[in-house]
């Protein structure tokens, strides 16, 4: 009987019992003899070879496409064009190819993507197929949208290019997530910790509900006029405003980095929006756990909402002390073996472990992403200062490459989504609303709340920084994942395509327009980390030292616990814990404290004056501080790499420990110092400072 | 109605038709209703976390299993324990883990894994199911095995920790490959070019049909005495023969590099096993394709034959240009773009150029993996010149981690498939048969090949080497890769089971015997490239000079047309175009010709020295020169990246660069020298060379 495709496309969805009569004769065919099984056999396998090639084909456009993007973006960084991030410019190629393969190319009719049915009465994850007497395995890949009798193959080809949602949160995010945890400059963050705190979580939730409740009031207002096509329940309002509230740490923040903006205001918005993303993830989570309580449950129930807010608490702490469990295990382990001696080792050991934290937060049903983010936090905090200086450089290439091509795929896909998805509900409308909701929802997170923490802050968040808060809550990579996630129902669809818009907007326009907007408001651009205080004094007014110890009592508790137990604890740095623990413990403190520690009591400036800052040592901790040569062609050195996280801003961070050192040895030559960090002044080097070889090195990414 | 999961597990293979009594209510219960509907979503969605869930736990397994092996290794290594590659040590693991999944744990009956069955006449990549009005999409997963009717949810356990083999192909081999090619070190490598292409073709395909030949002569025995449950045909046997004959470029040649053997018994084993695999690769598609051309085609037929031959070079000079044209793409780009000023981009492009080689090589329907390798080696040749210092060290850093990840990810998953394979067909016969001809088949290709290579070659290979060769022939990665493919057949089943056997046998016996065997043959170990010359001696007495142009013509007229033009078009390096190319090129020569080549025409050796030796520079361009310092605490500078491939054998090649050339501007300060590669002994440097900062590079991985 051979091999024949056969077509039985479902068209509207139609009577189960009517498929009955197709489903007969393939019953009764079951067992027809070893030579046609051996022939299908390769015939399935000529078509698992050919939908593997065309799978290929299909990730090669998106190689391509992020190909196509770093050039351009180098393009624009060698122009210095500033108008348009490489985010924003992924996402034009993408729409690019998007209407390439939608109108552009026509899959010509062919068998390999015949379609089968049968009718049962669940979807199942896994399916059996009784073939010719032999039994496939068959997974679930999701619904199909309905109603489309036509252009079957196209759509099979867009679907295709379209992946699986999982993919975002199981692949993609978390790289980004663990860089922005790992890159965090934890001292700005630290100083500002309890503005951050505010705004990331409690701004979150206000902004979510009053999202929520303006899409509730518009979408009641189109129900009435009859301008909705489906169902849209309160709760499908609060998920919307849960997914749009979270902000995105990667566009803008690239802007700042490289304009140096203001270095409080970095660590309010980068902090706010990397903390961000963990709330609005476990929120929306909590959101659809509210759901399904009874039977016709979208009205407002005390106890789903207190329930939903344990399931909120719930999964946070529990992804939160994951995360830094994982980041605490990966630190003793590396402070007590002697990896660092095999560099590879140890940055294997370092990657699997980071990533172990994703999964076993996932196999409890805790939230990976939030798992990875803490666990970035405390890697970088403890595990950081144990790796030898090579995994140290190892592990932040590696993290900061995975970032940017995930980012960047990420940002394209979202391009051609906009024209791939199939299912796109654009009600002009709800749109309309969606925009205006966000605009208040984020004026009603910065501007109260700015108010409030500015009666506790003894340096005030001035207005204009304010204005730019608002201004650059710009909506990436998390709100495009949490709402491609669950396209099935028709509240969903429209919220996807009009959170695709939202995005396209904020990244283009709001984007764009940071740079403007900064010199508008006149926040100084360009600020080095020396006139730090100079540039605080734009903080309305208030002294100097205020810059300090901002941060509430908790968490000066915190710092000192951190600093007198935790370091020296799961690091090398630190003062002994032989000195810090009461003498009972003696015994054990001996035995956990590292000889390391004993010898960098006294010089060393450890990672933990990130949090306990004196005036002295400011200027010279932070991390921006590079080898200046003046006109005279004397060489001032300051220590790189000494108080400040894994990314420093600057990339020419990394040959120079390397050659700090190696020009002391030089100098030593004529004129032995005592302090090897500050070469006298006296010592004439070669004028042109060192271009051959740290030049590539200057340029920042 | 709810939802109750229904369990028609397939026994034995039923006849189609008792199944309808099963579906006929299925087909007849669809449209229920839309709360029934909405709370089936529900439950899918429920069963989808899970099903998330225990995959995450999954693979959780496996990286803790590569976290314990890291570790391990380290423990190893500290130790100084050879007896045990880290490979070795992480099948070992891997059998553990498979022990205890498979005799430890049990599943609890649990809904999570309903099995619905229906029943097709055919197996189509893609199904549609028709539940409750609604369509969701199914893909083809692959076939189950059949008659296990009891522990089915162990079964659904093991089966889930067995990975899809096409994983292996499409994530976990390229990178290894890429890196071999990558990692390749290219002088020696040329030096030998005709013996390794020798062995590696012909002796691959020697091997190939000697173990065929064998293994058939078994069969047929078998079939005789009845010890054959199935079929086996001889096409079988010449693609048992075709994945045997991959030796595996990871084990002995990690131990050899640590080891410091002779770089030629080097060069020729890495430089075997790594074409090794692609001739493997392409063979055994090619023993697929002859297969199935008529009915039962399973005898010798000439145009078959032919036209598998066909396949073959097809596939293989297919894969070949690909590789090497995205390779030269690469080149070009990064050559005529400024990109090498921004290091992420750069590596970034360079990592996607690299997988691009491979997609586009599964797209056009070629072997990726070779096209990969090709890739690899046209990277390291040309490209790498190309990139910034930054680039260089990212890249071979990134290719060197995800080889390792994946390698050792491979080797844990060989072990652990021991016992969670659930189709393992071990025929004792068979066994012996397979490591009889394995062994005969090593035989068969090197001491035939050798005698005739020294006919040709000036330096011999001696005796000593050719049994090293024989003993070292591991089967490792791409043997397993290549059987676990397809063991839908008893005969696939079979080879897989001996497979497996062939690979543990040969990684911890040979692979742990290769230090011993080493000293029996009394081959010098510990071999200093400066050294190479008195070690040559040991090839049969051959003049020194004979170690230089072993190859042949076609070989050198290569070498010339490579420095002259291909380097100078392709990198900064080499003499400038408009000195090679007639005049009539003029301006085209000056417009491809960076200005760089003009500075570099004189003093700097690049790396076509890798090719063109003379006696002088022999010493100074390998690889393994060092910074060393003498008893009297002068110092000695050689440069380091000269002529050596990306990845040379010492990994604290990395500071020195910058090192040196710091050294030679703080000895500047006192003594400027017309040769900055050599300073003046007179200069003395504190007498410990610099222990604090390369110390932790020191060791080797």
């Amino acid at each position: 009987m051979g091999f024949t495709p056969r077509r039985f496309m479902g068209a509207k969805p139609p009577k189960a019992s009517l498929l009955l009569p197709f489903l007969l004769p393939v019953l009764l065919v079951g067992g027809q003899g070893d030579e046609n099984a051996a022939l299908d056999n390769v015939v399935t396998e000529r078509m698992a070879e050919e939908s593997h090639r065309q799978d290929s084909a299909y990730l090669l456009i998106f190689i391509m496409l992020l190909t196509l993007t770093i050039l351009t973006i180098w393009l624009f960084k060698h122009r210095r064009f500033r108008f348009l991030h490489e985010t924003g410019l992924a996402m034009i190629y993408g729409l690019l190819v998007g209407v390439i393969l939608r109108f552009g190319i026509h899959v010509p009719q062919s068998m390999n993507d015949m379609v089968l049915e049968c009718a049962v009465n669940a979807s199942p994850a896994t399916l059996l197929v009784n073939i010719s007497g032999r039994f496939y395995e068959y997974t679930l890949k999701g619904e199909v949208s309905r109603g489309k009798d036509h252009q079957v193959q196209d759509d099979e080809m867009l679907r295709k290019v379209t992946f699986d949602p999982e993919v975002f949160f199981n692949i993609l995010l978390p790289p980004i997530i663990f860089h922005a945890g790992y890159s965090l400059k934890r001292r700005h963050f630290f100083r500002n910790i309890g503005s951050i705190l505010a705004y990331a979580f409690m701004g979150t939730v206000i902004s979510c509900f009053v999202i929520g409740l303006i899409m509730y009031g518009f979408v009641s207002f189109m129900k009435v006029v009859g301008q909705l096509g489906g169902d849209f329940f309160f709760t499908d309002c609060l998920f919307f405003g849960a997914i749009v509230s979270a902000t995105d740490p990667v566009t803008v923040l690239a802007i700042f980095n490289e304009l140096k903006v203001d270095v409080d205001l970095y660590a309010l918005l980068f902090g706010e929006s990397v903390l961000n993303d963990a709330v609005a993830i476990v929120l929306s989570s909590s959101i659809v756990a509210y759901q399904p309580v009874g039977d016709n449950s979208h009205s407002f129930e005390a106890m789903a909402v207190l329930k939903s807010f344990g399931i909120f608490l719930g999964v946070f702490s529990g992804s939160f002390s994951l995360g830094v469990a994982t980041g605490v295990m990966t630190a003793l382990v590396t402070k007590f073996t002697k990896l660092r001696d095999f560099p590879l080792l140890e940055t294997g050991l370092f990657f699997l472990m980071s990533w172990s934290t994703f999964l076993l937060a996932e196999a409890c049903g805790m939230t990976g992403v939030v798992a990875v983010l803490f666990c970035g936090i405390t890697q970088a905090h403890y595990t950081y200062n144990n790796l030898s200086r090579d995994s140290q450089d190892r592990t932040k290439q590696l993290f900061e490459l995975l970032n940017f091509l995930a980012e960047n795929f990420i940002f394209s896909y979202m391009g051609l989504t906009l024209f791939s998805f199939q299912s796109h509900v654009f009600n002009p409308m709800f749109i309309i609303g969606a925009f205006l909701a966000v605009f208040l929802g984020r004026a009603a997170n910065i501007y109260p709340l700015s108010f409030l923490l500015n009666l506790g802050r003894r340096n005030k968040i001035g207005m204009n920084f304010q204005h730019v808060m608002m201004f650059a809550g710009l909506r990436g990579a998390m709100t495009f994942a949490l709402s491609i996630r669950d396209t099935a129902t028709y509240a969903r669809q429209m919220m996807f395509s009009t959170t695709l818009l939202i995005v396209f907007f904020t990244v283009w326009i709001c984007g764009g327009g940071t740079t403007p907007m900064l010199s508008f408001m006149s926040i100084p651009v360009g600020v080095d980390s020396d006139q730090e205080h100079s540039s605080s004094a734009v903080l309305d007014g208030s002294q100097r030292r205020s810059t300090k110890h901002e941060s509430a009592w908790p968490f000066r508790i915190w710092y000192n616990f951190d600093h007198n137990y935790l370091k020296p604890l799961l690091t090398h740095s630190g003062p002994p814990l032989t000195a810090t623990l009461p003498a009972c413990c003696g015994p054990l403190a001996r035995c956990l404290t590292s000889p390391q520690a004993y010898e960098n009591e006294g010089p060393l400036h450890d990672d933990d004056s990130d949090f306990i800052l004196n005036d002295a040592n400011v200027s010279s901790m932070y991390a921006d501080v590079t080898v200046s040569t003046d006109a005279s062609g004397s060489r001032t050195i300051n220590p790189k790499h000494s108080g400040a996280g894994p990314f420093n801003d600057s990339r020419d961070g990394e040959l120079d420990p390397a050659e700090r050192d190696l020009v002391i040895r030089g100098t030593r030559l004529v004129l032995p110092m005592d302090d090897p960090v500050e070469p006298p002044t006296t010592v004439t080097l070669p004028p042109p400072p060192s271009p051959p070889l740290s030049e590539p090195h200057r340029h920042r990414l």
